[in-house]
């Protein structure tokens, strides 16, 4: 695959198809930034009339190429895109960009045109950028290819850039110019028919020009595989996503745009959790924490030293360090012994490190370069505000020297000065980011942090359980059988204990003898509650009783029972009694599967009960599920507070809720059809601090159950 | 109070006390920036060597100064400051700016020098900026006066702004200027020995030229105070505030600042949101959204249309929109239609209209009118993103032009391109505000709508109840006599009672046919728990019997527990029994008091139970409550959606509820010492929906209450 995308990302030649003389047209656009940003090989424009296009010699068609071309860049009309590709064919190039639009995105015969498109690449072992894109770009000073139309030529850096969208493309090229914010390639993917931005995360895995990678999103093709290379790749090196179309309205906006489906919003933020993606909300926020990265090395931990000359913004920064879930770092005594040797008595030597507004220069530097060498610092911003005299550039300077001898901190700067002073330092090379706003600054630190932690993050196993998959199976076929989709509760409790997941103990039993027994091996107390075909409100005739607390008891009730039936003249339709475990527990949790169109099955955990819908105090993760993230959905939910035990209640066992939900991530990923399962509520046993499931309810997609199950022998032991 | 200020705000003539000729220092930068903005009156330098600073004739004292002088600045040494003042006051001197550094914010010293500065300043009738700020600007044509030390000369604008740092002070004007945003007056407060935000607020109240204020702060001087004007201001203009120091860490670091006390944020956030301020935290968010203020009218609803020519920023800003709790505005059929009839069919003519890349200025002109004729559009963002050879400011001006020609609605630009363009607007006179980032715009548009929202909220009244503060004082005296600051669970009850607080019903009996009478009264069913003097854990000897449904049932239950206390021997400490009515429910909700020693009490109102501290779900309002204040209280939690009554469950009477708020805060009004008061739970009856205080804790300030109550006449009626 490297090498066909070799060619798309690294030509030695480019043919414009479709180049063009007529100004303010892609064609002549193209052609003239391929030239501006002097790509280092050859340039064939190909149009029909020949002649001289941007000082380039053009070719009537791509066979009258004399060289060997390994990109060929389309902005001819769609209608002649599917003769082009068979002309490239003919020509031996592999490589394709399809700038022209027309395709997918316009309806049904467009669809039908890509469809046709793809084919033939595919066909003739092509790889194929678009259609409908901006280009692509290489800054590599070998390679030097801009072959986009976007207003600015790009700036030389570390980030490999991949925008699902055109337009914002160009206004991206823009605004990284201003912030110097440098790329190494960038990908336009247009409508991704073939290369998409999976392909560009497993091309650029490896290439040590590409030091970060940012995406723009709006719709993410094979979560599956995603989730496979993101969460390789970002253990190697970050990656930022934007994925846009979160509303409803939004989403809806979104398939109307690229003709893309758009993926629902808890899904796709699960996902990128997952995978150790670092997702951003917004294009500034995205650019700002770029600018971290491409400018700092990955702290050790998470405790913020911040150096000011003013007061003010030092607590903003404390604000916003503390709101981030950082630590202000305690400085050491020894620390603060030598600033106080050298800052005037009104300054504070604490952290917040406070010069107070007279700060020269040198104060600046042996600060820096005490809080550097305190162990109990990771990360520092420096805050810089105009004070009589002292220029901000210069004060840059002063940091950026002290940082260069000591590369081993993140130093971020804060310097509330003039937009001047940004214009002058995006043409600099500088070695630190610095920002206009304490926040931003914060902001930043928390993406280094959380890449730290992610790096760190153990890899996560995905544990197989000895379970019973066959009875699973069985049950759910009888279900089927009775064209049920949804299952009755005790046949979900059933799938469930198959899965060995601790659900409410029960059983069966048509005389008072079989109850005692069932009772007797539950242990007590029970509930016991009628099964009949005729009663359908229990309550109602007293067919439900609590708290039986032992075999003599049960059989007092039972009788009872029996006898009120008898009175009310309803005993016929009797089928007998459940019995069931009667469990005590006041914390009500909740876990789940839900299925997503384009995410397929998810996992829910969270506050169960009553509050599930007000308090939303719930998380979402993609099954299936490692033991890691098992975890760390137990332990995102506010209500783990309660299930460690607060206010004198039992703590929760949270290994075996941990396991419950890797049971069912195994359930789900043997039976994939099963649409919903609820386990609501989860009950905490305030006796063993067990999660136990005491209702369930499974729902499968017929169609899809039935052609898996349907074709299984009866043993029910294969991989149907 | 005005004419003094209006010497410091709006001076005929200014005397710089500590003016010099050496350059870099703060009396040379003042003479500098007075004659470079071109002040509008007389500036009197005055240095005891005389000569000539910055073109003016020097005095070596300020009684020489042949005119009469508003304004004094002074910048001499601390030590000086008092006798300077002196002079001033001989001089005749109303209006006084001291710049210089050296008071509270240094220690005792300092804040004894302070306070003697204080002292002399309200004897001679003067006001006073500072002391240690940044000094004070008024950008009107008729005065031009800057009398500060920043780096940049400012831009006339509608701002007014407050600042408690100086340093920030400095900052901010270079930000300003750069994002021309345009201030008509200025004030750094610094320590805000005399004049603080309040005053300012008060003096801006009527001023025509500004038209909206901005403040700064690290601290709130007197909260009761400032509540009053700013809630009566913000119906004419918008406040803005940033309010630093919300983390602890950023409160300690408060403390060391300015010297001033920081206030807790809870509280310092209940008491902005009652106010009718507009919070920000950042400073980047403050700018960004003053800037829609200074363009934008208030519009008449929340729902947004989006014109772009970029899909992707569309989605966004579709994301942006909906996330703030904004809506996406329905398009009229004739408003699509109109809007089919010219753009091109890959267009989108739903919102976001979409009129794709190629978009001519005609496109966005035509887009624009139609869509502000719309009546289900309230505010609009017309996005840009830069495609071949359509230039940013042609389209910015094309749709200002747009703009002038229709005033009634914001129309708010969001422009992804270079940052050059936004130099250029800034030396523009534009009317509208432009953002590089969709999510700004959407920010800005939800702080119009909420400053819509807050002029069109009713003012609120205080309700006063007929209570028993007689019985509310016995009751409290009665603890204080006996040494305890903690009133006992049934003493709270009283006095809740006595507030005609719904409580727990209850009755104290000492033999069986009383119980009977407390029962009958009450209502089944009851509890009954033993009270005695010698048994501390009433369960362990079944001293607590819930669940009691009859009168005879009560006798026989009273029976049994004589029987038990015989036989164990323990029947001999026993005073009787209390018996109390039993609430049955299933939502926990809790409400009561907290005082902050610098915004005094505060009133809490959420969900109850064991999730008061994991869900967090509480809100809080300074005390005393208007009956909209409870009103958004009740609606704010997201336990709202269970008192509504979800699942079934009776609806909660939520004018009882906000009843039970306004009596506990006329309750806390009448006794400010009440420290804490918490009822939780305040169960909600699922019989009647009521909120019953099932249990009630009220602490008092020991001395404070003594001192008050101690001097009050035996039948408490009075108002001590």
């Amino acid at each position: 695959m490297v090498k066909q995308i070799d060619a798309i990302m690294k030509p030695k030649s480019i043919a414009v198809i479709g180049a063009s003389t007529k100004p303010k047209t892609i064609g002549s656009e193209i052609m003239q930034r391929l030239r501006d940003y002097k790509f280092n090989g050859n340039i064939y424009p190909v149009n029909p009339k020949g002649g001289i296009i941007e000082g380039f010699q053009a070719y009537t068609s791509i066979n009258e190429v004399p060289g060997e071309v390994d990109l060929a860049v389309i902005v001819v009309n769609a209608k002649f895109v599917l003769d082009t590709i068979d002309q490239c064919h003919e020509k031996g190039i592999k490589g394709i960009c399809i700038i022209t639009a027309g395709f997918k995105e316009t309806g049904k015969e467009g669809a039908e045109l890509e469809k046709q498109l793809l084919e033939k690449i595919r066909s003739y072992g092509m790889r194929c950028v678009g259609p409908n894109c901006l280009g692509v770009l290489n800054t590599d000073d070998n390679i030097r290819m801009d072959a986009t139309f976007a207003e600015s030529l790009p700036v030389k850096g570390d980030i490999g850039f991949v925008s699902q969208s055109g337009a914002l493309g160009g206004g991206i090229l823009n605004i990284l110019k201003d912030l110097n914010l440098g790329f190494a390639q960038f990908v336009s993917i247009g409508n991704q028919a073939d290369i998409n931005a999976e392909t560009m995360l497993e091309y650029w895995e490896n290439d040590d020009e590409v030091k970060q990678i940012l995406l723009y999103m709006e719709s993410i093709q094979n979560p599956a595989n995603f989730r496979k290379l993101a969460s390789r790749i970002t253990k190697k090196k970050p990656i930022l996503a934007l994925k846009a179309g979160r509303s409803a309205a939004g989403a809806s906006a979104a398939s109307s745009h690229t003709g893309s489906l758009a993926g629902a919003d808890k899904a796709a933020d699960a996902l990128l959790k997952q995978s150790g993606v670092i997702r951003e909300f917004s294009l500034k926020n995205l650019f700002s924490n770029a600018k971290a990265f491409s400018n700092c090395p990955i702290p050790q931990g998470n405790r913020v030293a911040i150096i000011t000359n003013s007061g003010g913004p030092g607590i903003m920064a404390t604000d916003a360090v503390c709101e981030s879930g950082m630590q202000m770092a305690k400085l050491s005594d020894a620390t603060k012994d030598k600033l106080r040797s050298f800052l005037p008595a009104a300054a504070s030597v604490k952290n917040p490190v406070d010069m107070i507004a007279s700060a020269p220069i040198e104060h600046y530097k042996q600060t820096l370069e005490t809080v550097i060498a305190d162990e109990n610092v990771d990360m520092i911003a420096v805050i810089y505000l105009p004070f009589l005299g002292l220029a901000d550039i210069d004060v840059a300077e002063a940091l950026m020297e002290i940082k260069a001898k000591n590369p081993q901190k993140p130093i971020l700067g804060v310097f509330m000065t003039k937009s001047e002073f940004f214009t002058k330092i995006a043409n600099m090379n500088v070695n630190m980011p610095f920002y206009m706003y304490a926040e931003e600054a914060a902001e930043a630190m928390t993406r280094l942090d959380r890449q730290r932690q992610w790096m760190n993050r153990p890899e996560g196993k995905f544990p197989v359980y000895d379970v019973d998959r066959a009875k699973a199976a069985e049950v759910i076929k009888k279900s089927l059988s009775e064209g049920r989709a949804q299952l009755t509760t005790l046949e979900s409790i059933d799938v469930l204990n198959a899965y060995g997941i601790r659900a409410c103990k029960y059983g069966l039993a048509t005389n008072v003898d079989e109850a005692a027994n069932v009772a007797n091996n539950i242990g007590y107390p029970v509930v016991m509650k009628i099964t009949s075909k005729t009663i359908s409100h229990k309550t109602d005739v007293g067919g439900v009783i609590v708290g039986i607390q032992s075999e003599e008891h049960l059989r007092q009730e039972y009788a009872a029972l029996i006898e009120r039936l008898k009175e009310r003249n309803i005993l016929d339709g009797l089928e007998g009694v459940i019995v069931q475990e009667m469990v005590k527990g006041n914390r009500e949790m909740v876990c789940g599967i839900a299925t997503d169109p384009q995410y397929g099955p998810m996992m829910m955990f969270g506050l169960g009960g009553v509050f599930i819908e007000t308090m939303k105090d719930v998380t979402f993760r993609i099954a299936p599920l490692s033991d890691v993230d098992a975890e760390e959905m137990i332990k995102s939910v506010k209500a783990y507070e309660l299930l460690k035990g607060a206010r004198g209640t039992t703590p929760a066992q949270i290994d075996q809720i941990q396991e419950t939900l890797l049971r069912l991530s195994q359930l789900v990923t043997d039976f994939p059809f099963i649409d919903e399962l609820d386990i609501n509520p989860l009950l905490i046993s305030e006796k063993t601090g067990e999660g136990i499931a005491v209702d369930g309810r499974i729902k499968v997609r017929m169609n899809e159950a039935q052609e898996k199950l349907g074709s299984c022998c009866d043993c029910c032991s294969c991989n149907g």
